[in-house]
């Protein structure tokens, strides 16, 4: 275990940069942050790059079987940890992964989430968390979703990309691809044609289509899906939250 | 109207203290942003305080009704709605409210949602949004929740507070109170008694409880209310959103 100090180590500089999508990019790398999302890498076999811990955090936390999963440790001051941290305040831990390309196996075995073109990272992570707990397949961002790797959607989804497959692909690529396989693509949208997410009653496997917050579902990725379906919301307000809508319709459909 | 070019206006001072809870307490007002939670305020009766507006968006936007609602209207500068506005881009448009206390109509003509110490504004908001779209009759704020008029919970919530009655009570002595109207309350928790949602059919009117990000429902709340009920996860995440739960149980039960 290697001892730092100063915010201003090579390390920690080189680390500090991988908060930049050009960065992680560039490297391959990627940053996770928080007792909890360190354990859930280690113990979906993940391997760490780097680690870095206080010594405080070392003290109060039982982490001697990280030491052999990590090929570097450091222990590092409160100032260190706090230049490399997202946090207003840093929880005394944060890892360095490499990125991994995971792949959506096909045929699917359950449902799969497609994202189009969703912006917010906090919305994106909290949907790959949703598609975790409702046991889907998989989850797919199209073009313009927010960057998997940045730390704000790493804190949404809370380690569920350790649990299910995250991919990035091109959804008018990939629907008639999954529809020749056999797979029914249902799109959210509120077009004339579209149904009642409650008078739809889908074969399995299936995908369900999200997207952008402000405009919905791009009209190519619409044209290329089997229906579209909607959420018929009684009260006044004129939308729904799309990670609240993602919820709704992935626990609406048992698998 | 009146002109304001600087961001060390007095009224342009006195304003920007509304970003802070102890000011929005002591002056009853709060704010809020944009030309859409404008609109729907005056769309549903709402006078202003105070509206500020820059020139640019005085030019591309439909103006003239507005000015009528409001006690005072003020032209200011880019750098003036900058000081007073708690978005990174402004977006041209602030206006000043008083709080109103709304209060929940008995006996209940629809369910209604109780928070008990959810703490984060987006949550907070979310959910008031979507109790708005799932046609509930109003929110209740119980003890710990956050602020329901500061910037962050006013932004999530996109105006639902003027659709439904958002109001602030002890959840300890309104549960009671609700149970002897005849309501039946519904907690989320993950006890043993606890009740899968999907075997549950809620008689109407009814309210379902939602609480904290970490610990959930308090145990006092959990005991006043009249069952627990869980939303089952086939996949591996350990836990939802707790915005994302609570629009899967309001819409899984149609009112």
């Amino acid at each position: 275990m290697k001892e730092i100090t100063s915010a201003q180590n090579t390390t920690i500089k080189e680390t500090k940069k991988l908060l930049k999508n050009k960065y992680r990019q560039q490297s391959g790398c990627y940053m996770i942050e928080g007792e909890h999302l360190v354990e859930e890498a280690i113990k979906h076999g993940q391997r760490l790059d780097k680690l870095f811990m206080t010594k405080d955090f070392m003290v109060n936390n039982e982490v001697n079987e990280w030491l052999t999963q990590a090929d570097e440790v450091y222990e590092v001051s409160e100032a260190a940890i706090k230049a490399i941290s997202s946090l207003p305040t840093p929880q005394g831990i944060v890892a360095v992964l490499k990125q991994t390309s995971q792949v959506l196996e096909l045929p699917l075995q359950a449902p799969v989430l497609l994202l189009d073109n969703v912006q917010d990272p906090g919305n994106v992570g909290t949907m790959i968390r949703t598609a975790d707990a409702a046991g889907y397949a998989g989850v797919v961002l199209g073009k313009g979703c927010a960057d998997f790797y940045s730390n704000k959607v790493q804190r949404a989804l809370q380690g569920s990309h350790f649990h299910l497959p995250v991919v990035q692909a091109d959804l008018n690529t990939l629907i008639p691809e999954l529809r020749s396989q056999g797979v029914e693509v249902y799109a959210t949208a509120l077009d004339k044609q579209a149904k009642s997410y409650r008078e739809l009653t889908p074969t399995q496997p299936f995908a369900i289509v999200m997207g952008n917050e402000g405009q919905g579902v791009s009209a190519d990725v619409i044209k290329a899906s089997t229906q579209t379906i909607y959420i018929p919301m009684p009260g006044q307000a004129e939308s729904l939250n799309v990670a609240v809508a993602a919820g709704i319709l992935m626990f609406a459909y048992p698998i």
